[in-house]
């Protein structure tokens, strides 16, 4: 029998409104699977994508191959792989769609060979399944989808990731309003430069953050969950954003921020009722819209990050 | 007889390399002494200035009373005070030397009226003694001025500050050359702007630093003290910086920085052994020269802020 592995990473949440490139949170309801095969060839092949029609199933494109193909020319020897894939989630979300393939993908096969890399090395080379996703090797969802919890990204060169304390019985509610919002697109907005006061802002309450983490301080933690760099810009993207913040803030949201580049929003709640109330706020929202919504709670205990599967 | 207070408040680390205008840490054996007496006038009176033959008498331009009118305003009963200020280092040093002032006069008037202000007001009302001195109501000096400790600057409209932990056992060597920098002109020189790519490198190694003094891990520390904003500007104005900061690396400081605006340096140890080698280390790249140098080491353990003592 050919050796088979398959593995599910999750999505994410990367920036997480004051972490702008660097922060980024593992989720666990919903997430991609991919399932790699020794196929005894000298190249490998994407067999089949379920639920991603519109992805790349050339292998100098696709982000699995590309993940894939790197651990390859870090090897002696090239064991080639048939590679199946099941999206869980859409494209073009801010839950990190490519990066959960790759996180997946890079998962199942250090696996199938044995487990040569470490955590760390699985997290650098599924940065570069985002390179060919969308221009630049970001580990901000990447790291979160293979280490899970909360990560902190320090440096990419060479990676340096940190995995971050999360207070107890938090709960994020997603909001995902299903408009298109092209990552490569939503980075382009983005102003190159920022004001050095701006900036300072935004350091200082990511330090605020993180010692909130470790203080188990919930009052800290909400008010330094500022984001002074894109939500400004990203946020005129996302239908009803302002409507959206002021609902979950008026119902105890400990913070309320964009999903990576949107469009999906999250808010951060102290309790699964807190979180309930939140979410009925945000869906009120499009109450008679035409954008269709998905939203779903979870808990932040212990979440997990890539993981082997029975079967694909 | 007429009620006397006199109290100290340290020099202190604006920046400490990491957290440029959000992070300062209190020192220890140098400062500043603010002696004040109710003067029963309608006017606070600067008497005496030891040491510092250069600063403003003149109360509307002295931080120190420009720190205690704010104080005063606050108050329903006006009680002018009589205010005597020893220096114990010399301003332009980039150790805040205005803060200390600034710092110990706060501490001094909120003690000699009962102290009805907090704490976070007290770091609030020093950092209008900065804006006189300097042009900016910053409080990276004047907050571990008075709280001691490492101190992060959240927000400053209102104040928000948060004392961070330090790790044991750490010792920081200082070392100011003495040349001539002004902290108005050594803020003019740095860009109002900074690339977005600098910016998330300078708030992931902030994040990370944060997170290794909660952690006590060192070698966290050490890689995340690096300062991509004002070191490459201001290090230009400081004599032999790129020879100190690699005697002091090459010498095992777990990391070396601007003080302030400079032209005051830092580097940090693990040990005083360790503090010993790189003080002369770094003194020795000043052998020969004809700029004098002051340098001296201390503990990290327990830095107080400002207190009250015994005499002018």
């Amino acid at each position: 029998m050919m050796k088979k592995i398959s593995a599910f990473a999750p999505a994410t949440i990367a920036n997480f409104s004051v972490g702008f490139d660097v922060l980024g949170l593992a989720l666990d309801s919903i997430g991609d699977t991919v399932e790699v095969v020794l196929n005894n060839e000298t190249e490998n092949k994407i067999k089949e994508i379920v639920g991603g029609s519109d992805l790349p199933t050339n292998i100098e494109k696709n982000c699995c191959s590309v993940v894939i193909r790197k651990m390859q020319e870090r090897l002696d020897d090239f064991r080639g792989v048939d590679i199946r894939i099941k999206k869980g989630f859409k494209s073009g979300s801010g839950l990190g769609s490519s990066s959960a393939s790759s996180a997946a993908a890079a998962y199942a096969y250090n696996e199938l060979i044995g487990s040569p890399f470490s955590e760390q090395e699985l997290v650098a080379f599924a940065a570069e399944g985002e390179r060919v996703a969308c221009g630049a090797a970001h580990a901000d969802n990447v790291a979160p989808a293979i280490m899970g919890g909360l990560v902190l990204v320090r440096a990419h060169d060479p990676i340096d990731v940190i995995s971050l304390p999360i207070p107890k019985n938090l709960y994020a509610i997603l909001l995902f309003p299903d408009v298109k919002i092209n990552t490569a697109d939503s980075r382009e907005v983005m102003n190159k430069n920022i004001s050095l006061d701006k900036a300072c802002s935004q350091w200082a309450n990511l330090g605020a953050f993180i010692s909130s983490l470790y203080q188990n301080d919930l009052e800290l933690l909400s008010k330094s969950m500022q984001d002074f760099v894109a939500e400004p810009v990203r946020s005129l993207f996302i239908p009803k954003f302002q409507a959206l913040k002021k609902a979950a803030l008026e119902n105890k949201a400990l913070g309320f921020g964009i999903s990576g580049s949107g469009p999906s929003v999250f808010a951060l709640a102290s309790s699964k009722a807190s979180a309930q109330t939140i979410q009925k706020a945000l869906l009120d929202q499009f109450e008679g819209s035409s954008v269709k919504t998905m939203s779903f709670i979870e808990s932040l205990d212990g979440n997990q990050g890539a993981r082997i599967i029975e079967s694909f």
